[in-house]
């Protein structure tokens, strides 16, 4: 009997994260993918990543637009509303085996809840992680309401059966993001011109001789402070004076404030080396990262892929705060002449060799080979 | 500064379970209530909570209804996501210092997911319980995404404590709805003739040789086995011959399959001493409960109420597993033989003392208290 | 090239009055049938229509549960909205070259709204009709959404016309419904015993004298007065003495107040020959009408396929007022005395010959037909 | 008895159409004034026409998000559906005795419907009116489902009627827009600079030898040729060589379309003489449009106010289709030299006196009187 796995991907970051595992599923001969994309995941203002999922080939069961505009708490609680709503409808006709939600955006607990209500089998990837923020809850919650756990790390694991989960149902697989950082390492030269390929906005760059990569994220509880933050970047790395891609934010809560602080500052500083990008292929965009001397910013890619491949990362701010983390990241706050300072000290020092810390390059077919092979059941309970 | 505290009713048991802590929060000095009726606490066929609620002074600050009919499990999911949506707007308008939720009913991760997300401080009632099915996700779900745990036992403290709450935001308050179980040992008599009172229909009853009180819910995660296991239920109390009160079940998915055995018992077997009710205002129900021989089915205030007040309790199959009860209670599968054999056990032996295993009479006060001074935040991580 | 023809059936009479377009739709070489299935069709309160449908082998492409539940002017507003927001994402997977929206229940404009919103041709049934209430506004709103007017008479023809409508876009087809009623001379025997076979509650009939078939809907914009209108058909259907078979009302604002009034009347008057049906396969309906005395109440069947089939019809109040009739209906308002007075007149008296007012019984064809061959188009305007 | 009038405002156009009729209920005694704002009056990128109201001491009783992110034929149904199902739930806690929804916008059928299934008696602003396009079938749908009309012209007042409305319930008092420019004339002067009061973004323009301004929306159902048919526009423009004040298009499915096209003009013909605003307080707008050459584009303020102020404008393609205009007006196809000859023509001829075609400049005033006296009901049949 083939199980029937629905994944549904609702920001391009997630599919990045998942896309490994995507394949390994249609790949399988025991299972057959749903694929339902939802969210800002089909929105062109956040990189359209349903586009991209189609480029690559995959077969698209259900498109659903759930994103209620405003970019407030508000409108994020209610987007996460419509997407339960219709997500249920969605899952009432697809009829899945097991549904995996992945980790932790704010719309993914619409995905954990639907299948929860309707006595869906529901599996969980990264779970146990720390990262502080609305994501922090998010997850946990996720956790409590799946009935399968696939972590990136043993101490997420060691988390998830602490928080009173059962241990036979949690499972180390490592995150199927690391399998496409691993790919990199096959081809790492850099063969392509990012500002040809994707175009964007901002200066005409010369990479020839070292860049940065800057990504940087609205932290939902510090709403109204997404501004401030995004300034004391933009300061720091104009200062520094390399020259940066930098990557507009996710569709959370407080994008306009960061948003508004990069026009801002673009319009009183006019500087001279930043060019911006809405998105990039995850292809693209690691080759790019590898090729970088250091990404700088808020972003999970900086702590998970980045870690792997050995590429240094000045993390700022509370975002990433708990996660795990390789030699290869130096935290600062939100200040432009400390933020400067890490730049400068990671892109002078010497790489650190990649860490396996989430993942050896293989979880997704780690993933595929539980999802077909594991008991699913959906009634459970705290171990203590 | 007063704190405007919001309160979300979405069910008539999860009123009974708050009314204490919501008459405490008015008679705050510290204090304002804000009141949203939602969900079936609106409708008439779940026994229009809403009335009650008015009818005890309450001022109600919006009503939304967010049931979508078809008691199914896609309904169910349908239903918390429209609740979500709704709530965010509501939520949004009254703007509240801190939301207060209730239990574990399916509709309140609406409430919990709305507050968490409009980074409103989340104060969660009863967590920490274990009763297996979807309760059992949903309570826990909760915990993660609330900020504060009011919680009714010293084991349900120390389980919130250990999936990873910080213990300073974990409180023993007792359960309110011990509170109105309290007042009942002030007039304990039975002062008014339930089938004059309230109707219902069925056979008219001789209460004065004393009778049984019956409450059973379907267990949504059995949909299906609904309408079985009632008949077990139903046959049991036929042949053991007592003179029984029936109440009808919640909204929950498997309520016609609850409802249908019901209706079709009636109309083959012609059982001559049922009378069956649809709600009694609280204190009459725990009145009634209080003068009976015992109390059948697998409402949870067999448990909580009923221990406190030392009503012989026969507890059936799995929806209150795993919670703690006092000496009162026995527990029976899913088996008329069984089912009646506990009866004629329990009323025939001696009533146990009360046990103020889940309060003591105090909690409406305590909450209320709590509310008024404890630090607020929305910030969080798992401590460990 | 094949047409896609998206219909949405919302409601059990509703099919009834489709069924034989579906029919004609799956047949037609150039045309491809898609169904959605919504609001009370598939409740089981309801009728459950859905298992009808499924047992008339059609094909199902999507179910949508859209009623809020309430049974109020705001849940049937809201009932209302779900649809559209759902039915917009159907119609956006199911890709239509046409939609078809039935008639005027409330929930149809939002099938219309979603065609015409998402520039998809929408087709309308019966429009131009005149009945008083909200139906009114909802079947000329859908007119004026609609690119293409399939109406039941002439004389809706004009009104369509007279509207503004581009009389290139009119067709007078007949109505679908009356294509069953037509089947039905061909075997009209009562061929059945409509309690063995339905079941439903109430008395046993004994139907070889003669009998009363009885349809009363609550009229919305009389919400409150619904419990009225029925306890005085229920007191004149009790007076003049005949066996009466009574079918419960659509799922509308007011349905509270019929059902209840049905009850009271039950409990306080005991009457003796009524037994109450919650719904019928529609032929049997038809064939049951066809033997029976007469037909009471305000349902549109008395009007319109019971004067193609001339069966006495005694209709009440002011649902049906301004629609076209028969010989076979006399009008009466909402007095016990003046009902019972009509009913005794129409059953003694000669029957009527039948009326092809509202279609020839080749509606369904002639329907699928034109859907496949009138140039679709989604611009218009007003002809003057 | 005072009565209750809800007005829900959900764009930026619609609250400068509404003003003065807002400002007369306000000042009448026998009126109290519910307001709404919704949908994309709630958004910054839209002019964040909330922010406009809140300025100009407006009391707001109630803001619900209801954009759903997409801007496509789909997501403009969802977003509809959306408004349906929380105005539904802001009427039945508001209680209004009469609800106003304004003019065409997609919208406003959602406040129609929820006003009409609630029983509450709907006044429609600017029915009767010819433009084509989606809002010719949304205005003429709200005309079905309203109970008064407040019409603009004789010929809308005529045009309502014919289609079957009440003569009784149609009145035509002008349009309130007419209010604001009938004060413009009072201080026609432009007193302020529209580039340091508004910013925005382009070209540094001097103004003192005459410009033109620009405001071309999307047509809705030629969504996919918005980016052309701007930039027909643009050349014509940037040809003619005027300094041109260019404002941002509404947010209907095309915008993005609409919005490209302005992007990839500007990057690759790098104009000299334009400048972009996203919105203007409407005397602002007038007085700027007043002291302009002309107007370009496809906006209903050319052919309402402008007809009024005798204001030149070039009015292109299909949107305003059918709407009476004044002598001010030449209309144009979506062809760039056919644009530029119009520009030159009209700006260089001697201005057309004001036309009091769409109102007197007391519409307001006329509105609330109507609204305090005329009979309210919600009953109402085809007048043929």
């Amino acid at each position: 009997m083939t199980r029937k796995v629905c994944v549904v991907v609702t920001a391009r970051p997630s599919y990045s994260r998942v896309r490994s595992a995507l394949e390994a599923i249609v790949d399988h001969p025991g299972l057959e993918l749903q694929l339902v994309v939802a969210s800002s995941a089909l929105l062109d203002r956040y990189g359209s990543a349903v586009s991209q999922i189609e480029a690559d080939g995959f077969h698209i069961d259900a498109r659903v637009f759930t994103v209620v505009e405003g970019e407030t708490p508000t409108t994020m609680a209610k987007s996460t509303g419509l997407g339960l709503l219709e997500l249920a409808t969605v899952l009432d006709g697809l009829e899945p085996d097991v549904v995996l939600s992945i980790a932790d955006r704010h719309e993914t607990i619409a995905t954990a809840v639907a299948a929860a209500y309707q006595n869906i089998p529901l599996a969980h990837l990264q779970g146990g992680e720390i990262t502080g923020s609305i994501d922090e809850k998010v997850r946990h919650a996720v956790t409590k309401l799946a009935d399968l756990h696939l972590v990136s790390t043993e101490l997420a694991a060691e988390r998830v059966i602490r928080m009173g989960e059962d241990p036979a149902t949690v499972h180390v697989t490592g995150c199927p993001s690391i399998d496409l950082a691993a790919g990199i390492l096959d081809q790492p030269a850099l063969d392509f011109d990012p500002l040809e390929r994707y175009g964007g906005v901002g200066d005409r760059l010369d990479l020839s001789d070292g860049y940065l990569v800057v990504m940087q994220h609205p932290v939902t509880t510090e709403y109204g402070q997404a501004r401030h933050d995004v300034l004391e970047t933009l300061h720091a790395v104009s200062d520094v004076g390399l020259p940066a891609l930098w990557f507009w934010p996710n569709p959370d809560a407080g994008t306009d404030g960061t948003s508004n602080g990069i026009r801002s500052f673009r319009e009183q500083e006019h500087p001279h080396r930043l060019h911006f990008f809405k998105n990039m292929a995850p292809t693209d965009f690691l080759r790019l990262a590898y090729n970088s001397l250091g990404i700088v910013g808020n972003s999970s890619v900086a702590i998970r892929e980045c870690s792997y491949l050995g590429i240094p990362a000045v993390n700022i701010g509370t975002r990433q705060h708990g996660r795990e983390r390789g030699a290869n990241v130096v935290d600062v706050g939100y200040d432009r002449v400390a933020i400067a300072g890490a730049i400068r000290e990671r892109t002078g020092s010497a790489r650190t060799p990649g860490d396996p810390l989430y993942g050896d390059g293989k979880a997704g077919v780690r993933i595929a080979d539980l999802l077909a092979e594991v008991p699913l059941r959906t009634e459970k309970r705290l171990t203590y």
